[in-house]
């Protein structure tokens, strides 16, 4: 396997706002391979260690998340939005620019016999990521390794998971933001 | 294979309003052998016929589409919500029970060398289905089959896809609404 997965990832200059270079994944999971490779690689770097699940932030997290869950054969918790999931729920704030948000998992979904990985698609300042950690703890949970298929180490969000005992890891990372 | 999907589906009453039987998909993904089962499932159905990509409704039919399209070894393309795709997109309008939604795909993906199995978790009314087909289809691409983890055939939904010429594929069947 030697795709050059960094390659496949679009550059869209000023998107959401100007001066943003946003980091379009779209290109990569419409790539056969690229897609393949880039679940692969997560799942291969995850194996043999008794994980039960994988969790993926909503939305492009589902699809990397998903894609690892079925490589690893293990189940995928999806990590959603407030107000999404129609079960009773746990839910963490988190801080954005501008406010407050919330994530949620099903409150009867795990528990202290399980081993999570947690699966996104980007990690920038890593707000989301720690928020989605505490909440899988909260449930008695482990929730020690994380996996991206990008990382923007200089927004210093791996840096704050692994200060959080979280093992991080990333398949591709562009200097900037 | 022989796991009875269907009673891993938790139903839910009275969500999101009085009446509604809503049928609770995450209780199925979050059971290792029940999701595998429900991608491999649904990939089998579809092998040999020349998929090029799997496109995946957001967002519930991220996880099951993301899974299928690893299964099968194609591309995946997400269908978003309006306004959330980084690059260049068409969009095709539904309505729904109060007003009209639109999904979206990047304008660049797909055209009339590629041939698209649709995924969604869950087909009902068929509204964002059809709309999701005439999408596809007007780039120029093959979309001539869709599958679903449950189908509630006394809303229609299926029935108006196979009026479209979709081929239409489900794992669960659940009577009433």
């Amino acid at each position: 396997m030697s795709l050059d997965l960094k390659s496949l990832v679009r550059t869209i200059p000023d998107y959401p706002k100007k001066g943003i270079l946003f980091r379009d994944i779209t290109t990569l999971i419409e790539h056969p391979e690229g897609f393949r490779e880039s679940v692969e690689r997560i799942a291969d770097a995850h194996r043999g260690m008794d994980f039960t699940h994988v969790a993926g932030i909503e939305a492009r997290g589902f699809i990397f998340g998903a894609g690892v869950a079925i490589a690893l054969g293990v189940g995928f918790v999806p990590v959603r939005k407030r107000g999404k999931l129609p079960g009773q729920t746990i839910g963490q704030n988190y801080v954005l620019e501008y406010g407050v948000d919330t994530i949620e998992i099903h409150a009867d979904v795990l528990s202290n016999v399980h081993k999570v990985l947690l699966v996104d698609d980007l990690i920038a300042t890593g707000g989301t990521a720690i928020a989605a950690v505490n909440l899988m703890r909260r449930t008695g949970a482990i929730c020690d390794n994380a996996a991206f298929a990008i990382d923007l180490p200089e927004l210093g969000g791996a840096a704050k998971l692994a200060a959080e005992n979280v093992a991080v890891h990333s398949l591709i990372a562009f200097e900037g933001h």
